[in-house]
């Protein structure tokens, strides 16, 4: 076929994470079959998300404001930061209505497989703002990965000499989640940190 | 979270076939992450299909010219007319670069479940083209299933005066399919329709 719009739209489709070209093909006839209700507000919205989007200066959160919503939000306990390695980690953080607090983005944990130094991350931005907010608690909200732990341990080490109390996510058995399909060190920390009821 | 931009497009993605709210977010962070690469691209590609797109008026295609590439190209056969139900399954047919004849899309199948009458197909449009392209051959590609072959079965009858070789696609087994999982109706009349070799 020749590069007219509707081929460039399905490559367009068929580049973003989880949908192949099939899939592509099917959303691009859902779009052109819906124009005006769904094809056309979607091309409104990409356009408004691509000049108002930005970066928050202070935690790396993606918000129509900088600073961000969050970190502008008075009601919420600036004595705590919740690292978090990015923003849909944030995301699934904020949708359970559990943390009140601030945030910290890291644009990613160090990897050195993909390639990640500790200047690729927004590290310094974290100890600046420790010594500048002072707060209470920095609680390590990152994955129980080799590369998320290592990354804690760094965090750990460049705030050690703060006077700030540093805490990380319990490990544990999930929420609904059966002993029968869990892999041996999950249920051995949970063993370890067992609660009394 | 308030009704911003970016509420609006993780929303506008999700209500895509085969996205959900999680798959939804997860565009919408890639989205924002390559803004210039793929972002502002997808918004100019989907504004660019909005205002280019065409319904083909003489067989129901979409393309970006009214009458579309297929009926205009005077290297296909006009002799052949292949009726699909939608433009997904014209899109099947030519990737496979064995069909050379024009197309006819009814726009579905016949439905009682859905609610899909006659009259909500481009089934008219078909018999006045029959009449006007007097062409020899109208091949049926519906889908073996029972909507598909109730269609069918109303095309022929449309289509019994005119002067026309109506066929349709053999059934028979996958290429590259295994004999163990397909059903009893399948391998009955693959056994049926069998070829001397």
């Amino acid at each position: 076929m020749n590069d007219n719009p509707l081929d460039q739209l399905i490559r367009h489709l068929a580049g973003l994470p989880g949908l192949g070209p099939r899939s592509a093909r099917r959303v691009a006839l859902h779009l052109i079959n819906r124009k005006d209700d769904i094809l056309i507000p979607l091309a409104r919205t990409l356009e408004a998300t691509a000049q108002t989007i930005k970066i928050c200066s202070a935690c790396g959160n993606i918000d129509h404001a900088d600073p961000c919503r969050i970190c502008t939000d008075r009601a919420r306990d600036q004595r705590q930061i919740c690292v978090v390695a990015s923003v849909a980690d944030l995301w699934a953080i904020e949708r359970t209505g559990g943390y009140r607090g601030l945030y910290h983005i890291l644009g990613g944990v160090l990897s050195a497989l993909d390639g990640v130094r500790p200047e690729d991350l927004r590290l310094q931005q974290l100890v600046t703002r420790v010594g500048d907010l002072q707060p209470q608690e920095v609680i390590l909200a990152l994955s129980a990965t080799v590369d998320g732990q290592a990354t804690a341990h760094v965090i750990m080490d460049l705030l050690r000499e703060a006077p700030v109390k540093i805490s990380r996510l319990a490990h544990g058995v999930p929420v609904g989640g059966e002993l029968d399909y869990l892999d041996d060190g999950t249920i051995m920390t949970a063993m370890r940190s067992r609660a009394a009821v």
